[in-house]
C-alpha cells in the first residue's frame, strides 16, 4: 500500500508549527483588537454564484467547486453531458464553493446582515481560503488571509491607521517591511491623460505584472493590449520616478494635472503620507511605487502591498479601497477599506530569520513513570491535583522499561520525572527527577505538589 | 437582486459569537494541555481515496467531493458521461474532499509521519468538518470538532484520563453531564453468546439506533436483519439491566460468563469504573449503557457518549477506543483511543442554560470624536499611545454630527469618549466622558495618558 499523503498544495502541521502559526495569529489579532477591529467568521464554502465572477477569469478558473450531493447527474440533459464543455455541466453539477478569499464573503457577509450592523463597521477575519493555483515557494493550494476591514465610511484617517496597524504587527514580530502605497486614481488619471480610458482595465492588469515580468515584458503587453506608442510615451514616467515620497508626488502631480482624478489621487496620498510622517513609524517604511496596481479591480482609491526587506519572498500583505464592493449584492454606495496579511509567508519570513520566540514541542512539564497499577492509581491521584493548578501532566500509560519511558520523556522534552516504585509506596514517598540537571530528591507524597508548585512556577 | 445568503446548513457568526466560540475552545485546549496533549492541525480537503470506505456507505454519501480544475472532462469516456451514474463519474471527475471527522485524517496522519513522532502519540485538533447531512437543530453541515487521541499504547489507563478530561471540560463550561460508557468487546460478547458473530455490524448498527428510534423498532430491524427470535431472546437482558454501575457489571458478566472477549469487555469497564471512583468526578456521572454501540465500526474496547442533563440535544461528545485504525493506511497494530468534543452542540447548551460568561459586542474601550484634520491629527497621536499600553481605541472616521458619533459610541458599547475640538486644542486640553455614569471631566493632553491608564485599569 503506497503510503497516505495529503493533497498538493496543502500541508500537516505538526504541534511545534501550530504553535509558530497561533503565535503570529495572536500577534495580528491583539494588534486588530487594539484598533477597535472584532472578529467575524464566515463559512469556509459559499453559494456557487456568491463567488464566480467576481475575481476575474483566473480567479473562476482557480475556485474550488464542490459537487453536488445525491443524484447530481439526473437532471441534467444527455446533450450537456455528450458535448464535455466544463463550463457548461459545471454549474449544473455544483451550486457550492470554496472561500477564495475574505473580501467577497464579507462583503456578503455586509449585505446580509446590514440591519443589525451599525456602521462604519470594523471587523477582523482569520480564516482559510483555498486557491486552485500552481503550488511553488509560498504559495499554497490552501492558505490563512488575516484581514480587517471598515465599511460605511470613506475617511482617509482610516488609511493612516493601517499604515500604523501594518507597522504595529510587523514590528511586534520583528519584521522589517516596506509599505508599497499607490492609488488607483493615480492609475485612472493616467489613463485619462494618455487617452486610453477605454483600456484602464488593460492597463492596471499588465502593469501588475511589473515584478514578475520587468518593464520591457509590461510595455510590450501593453502593446498587445492595444496601447498606442504615443500613449506609451505619456506614461513613461512613471517608471522611473525620483526622488523621495513627496517630490516623487510632486511630479505626479505636475503630469496628471490635466486630470481632476489623477490630481485628486496624488492628494489622498499626500494626505496619508504627511499624517504618517507626523505619527511615526516603528520599523516599517512608506514607500511611493507609482506602478503598483493590485490585481483585483474592485480597487478603487489607495491600495497597499507589504514586502519583507530581508527576504525574498513577494508580497506579505497587500489591500486597498473600494468604493463599491457591496454593490455586487445589491448595496450601493458603501465605501470599504481593508488590508490583508498572509500568514504563511510571514511564517516562511521568521522561519528564514529565525525570529519565532522558542517553543516546545511538547507543554507536558511533569511524566509520572510507570510501574504497576496500585502505584498508577496514586500517581493518577497527584497528577489530578496537579492539573487543578494548571500545571500540564501524565502518566506514563504502560509499564513497560523504565528506560522507554525515560526515552519518552526526553523525545518530548519533559523536564521532571516523578519516580513512585513500590518503595516508594509504602513509604509514602516519591523520587523527583530534574532531566535537565540529573539531579534527583526523594520527599514525601504530601509534600510534593507544593515543592513541584514552587519549582514550575519559579 | 436577491439579498446574499450562506449556504444551507451553514452559518456567518458575529463577533459575540465568535468570542463565545472561542472561549469554548480555549477552555477544551487548556484542559487537553493540562493533560499532555498538543495541537496538529490536517488540511481542510484529504485525497478522495482517503476518505472513501472509511465511515460507511452512508458515510461515503455525506462526504462533500471537490471537483476537479480545468478540463475535468476531457479524459472521460463517452459512455461513462451517457450513462449518468455518480458512482462511476464521480471518482473520475473528484479527487479531493473535504474533511469528514478529525479520527481518518489523524490516522494518514500518523502514517505518513510515522517516522518523525515518536510513541505513545498524544495530539488535540480542533477544526472544522463538512457533511452532507439534512440540517436540523444541532446539526450543521460544517461544524468543529474538538478531539483529542492517543496512539501507541492499549493502556487502559488512558480511558480513565479521558473521563477525567471530559468532566474537568465540562465543569470549567459549568455543563452537568452523563458520560454513557460502553464497551465494544461486550457487544461481541453477545452476538457470541447470542450466535450472531456474523451479524455482529447488523446488531450495532440497529442498536445503535436506540436512542432515536426505541427498542421496539430497534428489535424490528434486528429481525429484518436476519437475526432470529432465539437471539434476540438471548440479547434482551441488556435492555432492562438493573442497579448501580458495578451490579450491572456483573449482571452481564454472568450473562457473558461463556465468552471470552465478553467477560473481559466487563472487566476493562470494571477497571474504568473502580479507577474513576477513587479520582471521584467534579460533576459529571459515569454511567454504563450496554445498548451504547456508537456508529463508527473501527472502535474495538470502551466507547463514550456523553449526553448534557439539562438540555435535550443529544450526544454533545463521544469516542472510544480503536485497535486498528492506522492499519487501513498500512500502518498494522497501533492501537489507539480519543474522544471528541461537539463545539456547536456544546454551544447550544451553554446560550440555552445561559452559561456563557459576559462578553462585549466591541472591545474599544475610548472613541475619540472626529472635529476636524487638525484636531484628528492630535487625537491621532494620543490613540497611537493609547495602544501602546494594549488599551483598544480608535478615532470616529468623519467629522459627521456629534450625535451621530454618540450614537457609534453607544451602538458599540464604548463606554468612554474624548471630545477634542477647536477650544480644546487651543487650550491643550481634552474632555473624557464615562457613558455609563455620564460624568465627564476636563484634563490637558498631557495628563490625558495616566488618566486614561489608570481609569481602565482600575
Amino acid at each position: 500500500m503506497a503510503k497516505p499523503s495529503t493533497p498538493k498544495g496543502t500541508r500537516d502541521f505538526s504541534s511545534q508549527e501550530v504553535y509558530k502559526r497561533e503565535y503570529i495569529k495572536r500577534t495580528i489579532s491583539e494588534v486588530f483588537c487594539r484598533f477597535g477591529f472584532n472578529p467575524i467568521q464566515t463559512p469556509s464554502f459559499e453559494n456557487y454564484q456568491t463567488l464566480m465572477g467576481k475575481y476575474g477569469e483566473e480567479g473562476d478558473r482557480l475556485i474550488f467547486k464542490i459537487l453536488n450531493s445525491g443524484e447530481y447527474l439526473k437532471e441534467i440533459s444527455t446533450e450537456d453531458l455528450q458535448h464535455q464543455k466544463e463550463n457548461v455541466l459545471t454549474p449544473q453539477i455544483s451550486e457550492k464553493a470554496l472561500r477564495y478569499d475574505l473580501t467577497v464573503p464579507f462583503a456578503r457577509y455586509v449585505v446580509q446582515h446590514q440591519n443589525e450592523l451599525s456602521f462604519p463597521f470594523k471587523r477582523y477575519q482569520i480564516q482559510p481560503v483555498w486557491r486552485a493555483d500552481r503550488p511553488q515557494k509560498g504559495r499554497f493550494r490552501e492558505f490563512y488571509q488575516c484581514d480587517a476591514d471598515v465599511v460605511g465610511s470613506d475617511s482617509l484617517w482610516q488609511e493612516v491607521d493601517f499604515v500604523q496597524m501594518y507597522d504595529q504587527v510587523f514590528s511586534s514580530l520583528g519584521l522589517q517591511t516596506e509599505i508599497h502605497i499607490n492609488n488607483r486614481k493615480i492609475l485612472s488619471g493616467l489613463a485619462e491623460v494618455a487617452q486610453i480610458e477605454d483600456k484602464l482595465i488593460d492597463f492596471t492588469v499588465a502593469l501588475d505584472k511589473l515584478d514578475k515580468i520587468g518593464k520591457e515584458k509590461v510595455v510590450l503587453e501593453m502593446k498587445d493590449r492595444g496601447i498606442s506608442d504615443a500613449s506609451l510615451a505619456k506614461l513613461d514616467p512613471i517608471f522611473d520616478l525620483k526622488g523621495d515620497f513627496l517630490s516623487q508626488l510632486t511630479l505626479l502631480e505636475n503630469l496628471l494635472k490635466d486630470s481632476e482624478v489623477g490630481v485628486q489621487g496624488v492628494e489622498e496620498l499626500r494626505f496619508v503620507f504627511q499624517n504618517t510622517q507626523e505619527l511615526g513609524l516603528q520599523t516599517s517604511k512608506l514607500v511611493f511605487s507609482p506602478t503598483l496596481a493590485r490585481g483585483l479591480n474592485y480597487y478603487t482609491g489607495c491600495i497597499f502591498e507589504v514586502k519583507a526587506t530581508q527576504v525574498e519572498l513577494g508580497s506579505i500583505g497587500g489591500g486597498g479601497r473600494y468604493d463599491d464592493l457591496t454593490g455586487i449584492f445589491g448595496l450601493k454606495n458603501l465605501p470599504g477599506v481593508g488590508i490583508s496579511f498572509g500568514l504563511d509567508r510571514i511564517y516562511l519570513c521568521l522561519e528564514e530569520l529565525a525570529l519565532f520566540p522558542e517553543t516546545k514541542p511538547n507543554q507536558t512539564q511533569v511524566l509520572f513513570l510507570n510501574f504497576a497499577d496500585k502505584e498508577s492509581a496514586i500517581c493518577m491521584k497527584l497528577i489530578k491535583k496537579l492539573r487543578q493548578k494548571s500545571i500540564s501532566c501524565e502518566l506514563y500509560p504502560k509499564a513497560v522499561s523504565i528506560k522507554k519511558q525515560m526515552q519518552y520523556a526526553d523525545k518530548n522534552q519533559i523536564n521532571w520525572v516523578v519516580i513512585l516504585g513500590e518503595n516508594e509506596m509504602q513509604n509514602d514517598t516519591l523520587s523527583l527527577k530534574n532531566l535537565i540537571e540529573g539531579s534527583q530528591k526523594n520527599i514525601t507524597q504530601a509534600e510534593f505538589l507544593e515543592t513541584i508548585s514552587e519549582i514550575i512556577e519559579s
